[in-house]
């Protein structure tokens, strides 16, 4: 490839992306777009347009944009509608984020006629992976480059050198050493790292930062209601609601009752196991809650081809294949699914616990007549099991003949 | 098939099983032999003898037994493996017991010259299926009778004209009807009918026998380390314990922790929705723990495999075909997984909650060396991410070439 | 139930099927619509409604139709999109065709206002099971009618009798019995029973009658180039063709060189294995030829999806689920995947073999510039193969350190 | 890592390998050691030893083995009991050898005290990933040498170059370039580049080696029967060989066949496409014939469990992670379902074709009771049809209800 000349960054003002700007710009010696987005990581943006601007950035270079509703509608909806877990466990917060940043990036590339893009992921990460798959997925011409994996700034000491030599403000309480590093979006807030990297030490309480802890939630369970429609939240309590405006009501639900906290070791991409913490907490309340409803609106076939196809889906996105076919074809059969997961679930929330206690639909599927103790008027005839069982057991009791005659 | 001649029937010493007794007496005029189980249901089996006896069955022909032990050990261990879980939710607590009750009453009755077996379990459920599955898989000659399918005794009056008639004794608090049926062992118990039939309703609090509401559980967390041995947990807090000693000690942290409440609908094998309440204490907390061990001691190939197969074989014990080639195959798979998986796992549990918080093991599989944000000495060259990426990339890039071209 | 007043009958003019119209007319009493259908079986519908006719049926009640378009379109075609095969060889001829012919009779019941189908489907078999579990889904009101799991015509004599005391005309060649059972149509003509019952026993060669034996079949090789268009065959040679037309073309290619043939013993869904000879003429060559053009145009990631599920969706197509959720999720992603699955495909067919020998696409995704021996200008880096493989080893080196420090 | 001393050098005795060993006693300065395996490439090793000694190689460091046993037994076998096919078609023949290889390479490495080993595969292909991937986890701090990754011989004229430079002869024939690149071993023999280049250009017959061209194959047909234990074939018409004498007499009966010939555009894992011409005589005999068997001895839930997880199985093997614990998980689960595949399979050959045409066991599962056209003596009561039917169709029902009521 030859030297790129024009290269959009994911820019979050802070200091290591401002240092990766100045790199791009006397490195590669080329000229730096920056974009900024609101993901519902609870930071101003305007703070990033100025030091952007203080770096030199041309105004007309410098993007900044509140994309919460479109990553809640177009990526956390979606995925929320397969119940995906990572590991039986992560609901995915940064890896859903990455390839929506990562279109933006293309997308502002083709608007400036820049032909690189660069973001501020380490070598050793995920969101590296998802970033870069994500952007050549969308143009296969396009160039990333990942300073961290290139440059030689490779302590904390070097790094504040540059900054210093090429005139960045550090913020005196970025001096010291973070004790974890953060990742946080509308979704989730991940913390890891340093304090956090022996597995077999409990993470210290300041690490979380999105949820009061369970111990100081409050004495008396709240009760909501979410409304559905087609697999996607669109209610609370009755009033309806966008996307974001869903997930921060309920992230301020989950922050207050101490929901959506997990000490996790995981598998990455890259091949080494990690330990992270993440606070979710308003998509562990969506979480439940989507199973509620699906509970009695989904078919059982649908429901356990969805299930067994959820860890492979979970995985595609964990690993940056959001942009990839198979992730399409998957998506396409979770929405078709869904086209009945409508109706509500009342959920208990209670100091750090999420319980589904009713759901309601006019799209259900559970036959009271059917399931009753009670004289059911004929809806089921027991004697049908006799044959179901028959019928089933066949191919067992010739397996158990065949033991006998080799035994025999 | 020819009537038979002796029956051994799954004995409670409750009044329907008593009725089923003498229906079989009179009914088919037939010896019937009885086996009681303590499955750790919390009941005590000396009365189930006396009543035998008094409805007329010869001492020989009564058996009690404590399987407890072998129940945890060769049913349950094997199943948490796995981290089974049916729909997402349900840990299996009534299917994985319905197995070794078969086993036994096979064994009884070659044991006993007895050419059939019965039970309880009504026709609209799944009981029925995974009792004569597993009977006919271990023995495919046996002949089973299931009088809820056959009898005409359709109502509660009818059922007790029959009591009455043949001196079955009648506790008073059985003259009216329970407000839902109940099934428990060692692993859970579970609620079902009556005033749960219906989902949209919240589940009274009377229906938890089980555990404490997480709302009267202590106000201060409780930890606890408990240590595994291959996938199997084998002490708490340090202590060495035998599985059934295990599994009792923890559904004691969590009846008093309110842990391992489920309010669910589920999908039967036999086709219709149904919704039950389940309370598993000391599953619940097995289950957290035993990812826990996981996480730092299975390696994420065998970790994505196992995943990818869990939802099969939770449909497998689920649906009554813990004795078939397929459970046992995977059986195979997931216990060839578990050869490192020994350590200990800390947890926190808290109102209804367990939150692993720390996790250690010889057979970590975790590398501080290769995951730290420090400088790791050579453990990973983040450059070898540059060209683990582009290949990753390939394909995505040709299918965006593709798409180029012939939009071009 | 209530008695049925009106039943739509599965119609083939046979004297099976003409026994049970007379049956249904005798036993119940009921007014009975024949339909008939055109499925490519290759014999003539006409004298279908003579007999109709003859046996008493209004001319209003008497449907022939030609479904061989609609056959191929909306079941064949979808199917052929997955390279769906049942137990790894059979490509489900008869299977495809059943929920077709209960869609129509459950449309035709709607139009004549009949309560209840009919169908001539033993109790042994799938097809009742496909026939039924078509028609409840339908019409989940419908009553569906197995004569030969009712009735007590349960021997030839018997049969013939019944036929007797009606006046049901018996040909000549049905006094005697078959040697074996058949079913055809435009996919395959399969055959089963009597002479075919020992799996030890080769299958005479009478059994074949769709194909030339391969023996007999031209000597000299035939080239044939097919065009697809998303994932479904158009043309051949070049020549534009409807599916039905297309499939009868292939039919008679594969008759001629003795292609399709299939001896093959499987598990049917009821529990017992049964031993089939099929012929697949143009099935055998169309899957081949699919298979081809997705080489090219189907990108990995999408591909290793589509075969993981296969099985699966086959397994649902062959046990009567055609109408269900989960088949239509599954076609959804098989669908999605199908977008670039345009291109020609050449084959070379003898003596009973298809071979795939040359393919192209505008839709390809095989770029020659990558995968040359030659010079590549920079397409491709071999570096990053270093890298690619590092990190894929990352957690093969993490567990087979774990080995050596537990062996030490 | 620092510079390896001691390098183990996978040595084929061609012009390739040789130039290889050449390259790195100059380059890396390092001892080298030879190991020619004989894989059944059906080639001689002695010439090997003599140019290996002639390029300085000591006597004591020159390795050649005949493992054809081993091969056949430990890979071969296991991997045929899974029916692997790749992406279909593809009976992973180059796939299978490469652990093998990489496992003596390790193992000699340890028994010379050499830090390094070696192969000749290039960096754009699967090879290279299979042999390191291998490599590493058999010994995590071994050091693969790569030399087409590295070097810069790009070129043919280079090569030969540096050859003439360092006395390496060069045959006649190896001075032009060699139409297309070839890989053989017992199972098989692959071809790949230049003349295969362009996937929509027939192959040219010249490319095919290993069988005789179908249309040249014997006129009449040959029957010949294989018996199996536990999964492996034994013994060809009753007569027991050893595995690797079976494979290479079923090679025979293929050859003359013309059986086995495949034309193929396959995913490479390195993410891009490639045409190759596989020719597998005994094993696409030996796939055919453990189907038989497996059709009358395998369960229909362990086939179909079988069946779903076999996709996965070949592309591990495919990739290159025979050392994984995922393959070995899938492994144990394929073994236990084969504990009864034992008996015949009689199969004709016939230009190019294989069928089965009649399969035997004493461990046969097939029930010519059940299945009979003829009256069973009640091994199956048809009336269980019915309630089979009710119960599998009853999800469906309650579908259909809903669709009703919301359409209203």
């Amino acid at each position: 490839m030859s030297a790129p000349k024009k290269v959009v960054l994911a820019y979050s003002g802070g200091l290591d992306t401002s240092i990766i700007l100045k790199w791009l710009q006397t490195e590669y010696g080329c000229e730096v777009v920056t974009f900024t987005a609101d993901l519902g990581q609870g930071e101003e943006l305007e703070p990033a347009r100025k030091k952007a601007e203080m770096l030199g950035i041309k105004p007309e270079n410098i993007y900044i944009e509140d994309v919460r509703e479109e990553f809640v509608r177009d990526f956390v909806f979606p995925m929320f509608r397969a119940n995906a877990l990572y590991e039986g466990e992560y609901l995915l917060g940064t890896s859903i984020a990455r390839p929506l940043i990562s279109k933006r990036l293309v997308e502002i590339a083709a608007e400036t006629g820049a032909d690189a893009v660069s973001h501020g992921a380490t070598g050793k990460g995920n969101d590296q992976v998802r970033f870069e798959l994500a952007a050549y997925a969308l143009n296969p011409e396009i160039t990333v480059i990942a300073p961290w994996r290139e440059w030689d700034l490779s302590s904390r000491t070097k790094l504040l050198e540059f900054a210093e030599q090429h005139q960045i403000p550090i913020a005196k309480d970025k001096r010291g050493e973070a004790p974890f590093s953060v990742d946080a979006n509308l979704l989730h807030t991940s913390s890891e790292g340093k304090v956090l990297e022996d597995p077999a030490e409990a993470a210290p309480d300041y690490v979380y930062q999105r949820t009061v802890n369970p111990e100081d939630a409050p004495d008396t369970p709240e009760i909501i209601t979410i409304g559905f429609e087609k697999g996607d939240a669109v209610s609370i309590n009755g009033e309806a609601m966008s996307p974001a405006t869903i997930l921060t009501a309920l992230n301020d639900y989950g922050r207050k009752h101490g929901i959506g906290r997990l000490d996790f070791v995981e598998n990455r991409f890259v091949g080494m196991k990690s330990r992270g913490v993440y606070e979710t907490p308003g998509g562990t309340i969506l979480l439940q809650a989507h199973r509620g409803i699906e509970q009695i609106t989904l078919d059982s076939g649908a429901g356990h081809l969805k299930d067994s196809i959820m860890p492979r889906y979970a995985e595609l996105i964990y690993n940056g294949f959001w942009y990839s076919p198979e992730r399409e074809m998957l998506q396409a059969l979770i929405d078709k699914s869904q086209e009945h997961v409508t109706g509500t679930v009342t959920l208990k929330l209670y100091k750090g616990s999420v319980f589904v206690v009713a759901r309601d639909s006019e799209h259900s599927l559970y036959s009271e007549a059917h399931v009753t103790f009670e004289e059911d008027a004929g809806a089921y005839n027991q004697e049908d099991a006799a044959g179901f069982i028959q019928l089933n057991a066949l191919r067992l009791k010739l397996l158990a003949t065949r033991d006998r005659r080799l035994k025999g």
